[in-house]
């Protein structure tokens, strides 16, 4: 048996220079974001929110948009990312496949998020911006804001879902470390904190009370704003340097993919891997691109593609996307960063086009996906990860049932060493998946059939 | 200011294809290791507990010594490791030096462990054994080993010292999610495992105590041996690949190391990044070479060079090296990997022979150095290597005060996200220093005044 594994490396002089805007490329426009009396936002209404050189990102409709140097200095601590033949498995699953993973676990806070966390503390800072407030669910983004801000040189505040909090000490210590300043919430330091303490003392907090936290303090300082980190189109726009770097690592190795997969839950790891190979299929190649998502929060494949709001306090504009509702409240599957009701407007958009696939996979199949790769490749995946390796292996098997020599891509997210307790479960036999009941989903979408319809 | 990080790359085509064996060019020999009688040990004296291919190894005087295509094969999921120019650690510490850095956290398991753990299991398995059983205190070994047996197709068993069981379960499970069989220690299924629990049913376990029940189930099977993460001369050879190809990198950036920085608690990771540059300094070149140990448990600074068992029970051979008696407790210091009361024969020997330098430095200085490079470097680093962190800064300084342009080159061990705790006790004023008094010294070597001298 041959055990050679490979990666394709890219020194740091070969890294892309500018992100991608596939907005400059979209075969039909996105339809603009609506206020509450149904109407177009404009910029300026995020101007509170967000710093104006971000909001221009979001609504930019330039093809190629430059890397700042420093942003650049920063990203080099770990990008460019290797892409890795996956060999060992492919020998496991004995199939004609060739299987490629772009492993983003390799940045210091082990996942791809600070792609996008590093030029949002950038572009704050050069705005003017001395403090950055976002939350944090599982703890993913805010560890990676929290370095990011750190690196740049800029506060950063972290409000925390008190039950993850209290639960995931680790990722604490870790945004800590960094020197943020990391919040139980809800808390006593905002108005919407007080309000839901005085009520609920012993509430254990959700990622919408968070949201409403983090927006509350930032639009009521000058110097302060608020960062997310996914759904926005400036946040899939600061990810696709990484289908820009594996473009050119496929380009080294003379092969182009059949297959691209990522998993999505907002949809900014997916983006950052699939938008430049949809660059090349609007302009005539034949890729497919598949969307993989938690069969227990199928937003792709089973929510319709409307107009919601991002947060279950309705405190965002409405977005146009495919959604569960925004009151919809997933089961508390492992991989926390899918857990979101709805998709990524141009995620959402590109599906609507046609232009890409998507599945749900139950998570004990992602487990046992997981757990085959930790014995082939080595790594230990983050549970969302796991969804496109449990793709990626559908796929392999496709292609060995149909003997084609297929060259798959798989946007390998991050590692799981900070989230073990899901394997614990799996190996003990503990887990469940949580197929979606349609009567649920009816319920949930009961609360938004008065939205706007999407023209 | 600029922010650039710069890493040197090699290919795996450029990847060492032997293993340095210091042994070749030692300027006096190394002294034998002695049975209870106080006789020289030979080889099959240790047949019991190792497979005879890697007793070889730990005998041979050939100076190369080939790495097994199957061995590099797997090597290569993380090898060759980025050798990175901390140049934004430099601007903080406004040092002329030129600081390197080895990321050996680029592994699975997120240390340089598995570079012997890999072989370790492939010669074993070659050898014919089926079982491979191993102790872990903190688990970083443990969890190499569990990793690397996987993936070359051999079972493994850890017995894991029974607080850390308790205290550390994301350890235990990472040892899961690669299959490994992880007992707390003391346990059911060895004599001495069952005796200790019959007098003392609540005892939290040792090193020591794991120590005993590996080896007395891999001797007592004929198709199972035992596995050691440091100490013996086979493991330092099959470490210093870190060094060889950091040589290599050097040479790709026309540059040579002033200093070569190290931690060191069995002493591995320090032979790998330093034997093969200590073959430069036997030769000719001035390099200075580091290890930097834990002020509270100073082998190689305040340790006798003397002969001393590697376990509490005495069920080793007599080894020479620096030691602190084989009765020593350390302190109960976050850098559980540096907590050894003895030394590596072969680090104790080039010691001795004047070809390296020793330090010990404090816990707190040693996290204000992690946090540093936290906050410059990004990466959180584990607490181990914050002792060559510590070192490197110090020789920084150094470098200023002197006006030197100094090139200094650290191994960086490995991540510390399995391991947050510490900086959690830093970060909230609870850290200690421990300075081992020397009375409390003198006592722990009173036990070892009747051993046989080093001749």
């Amino acid at each position: 048996m041959s055990i050679d594994s490979t990666k394709i490396l890219l020194n740091e002089d070969e890294m892309p220079r500018q992100w991608y805007n596939i907005q400059a490329d979209l075969p039909s426009p996105m339809p603009p974001p609506l206020g509450p009396d149904g109407s177009p936002v404009g910029p300026d209404a995020l101007s509170r929110v967000f710093p104006m050189n971000l909001i221009e990102q979001e609504v930019s409709t330039e093809r190629w948009i430059d890397i700042p140097e420093e942003v650049l200095g920063i990203l080099k601590i770990w990008r460019p990312s290797p892409l890795y033949r996956a060999r060992r498995l492919e020998q496991a699953l004995q199939t004609p496949a060739k299987i490629y993973y772009k492993n983003e676990g390799v940045s210091p806070a082990g996942s791809h998020k600070p792609n996008t966390a590093v030029p949002q503390a950038w572009y704050n800072k050069q705005f003017g911006i001395k403090h950055l407030i976002t939350e944090t669910g599982a703890g993913q983004w805010g560890s990676a804001l929290a370095m990011s801000c750190k690196l740049v040189g800029i506060d950063c505040k972290v409000f925390m879902v008190r039950i993850s909090f209290d639960q995931k000490p680790f990722r604490k210590i870790m945004m800590k470390t960094w020197g943020a300043d990391c919040i139980a919430s809800p808390s006593e330091q905002t108005a919407v904190g007080r309000k839901i303490l005085a009520e609920m003392p012993d509430t254990p907090g959700s990622l919408a009370i968070a949201i409403s936290e983090a927006i509350e303090q930032a639009v009521s300082n000058d110097d302060t704003r608020y960062a997310l980190g996914s759904v926005l189109n400036h946040v899939m726009l600061h990810q696709t340097i990484i289908g820009l770097e594996a473009r050119k690592q496929f380009e080294k190795a003379g092969l182009y993919p059949d297959v691209v997969i990522g998993c999505a839950g907002g949809g900014s790891n997916f983006a950052g891997i699939s938008f430049p190979f949809l660059y090349d299929k609007i302009h005539g190649k034949n890729v497919q691109v598949i969307a993989t998502e938690p069969e227990a929060c199928p937003t792709l494949t089973r929510g319709p593609y409307i107009y919601d709001a991002g947060d279950v306090a309705k405190m965002t504009p409405f977005l146009p996307m495919h959604s569960l509702g925004h009151g919809f409240i997933p089961p508390a599957i492992h991989a926390g960063g899918l857990r979101y009701h709805g998709m990524a407007p141009l995620v959402s958009h590109v599906k609507e086009l046609g232009l890409i696939d998507a599945t749900a996979i139950g998570q004990i199949e992602c487990y046992e996906a997981a757990l085959l790769f930790a014995h082939t490749e080595g790594f230990i995946s983050a549970p969302e990860t796991s969804h496109a390796i449990a793709q990626t292996i559908r796929e392999a098997k496709k292609a060995k049932e149909e003997g084609k020599e297929k060259v798959i891509l798989m946007n390998w997210s991050g590692h799981g060493l900070m989230d073990l307790q899901g394997y614990d479960a799996f190996l003990s036999g503990k887990l469940h998946d949580y197929p979606l009941p349609e009567e649920f989903l009816q319920r949930s979408l009961a609360a938004v059939r008065d939205h706007p319809p999407i023209r």
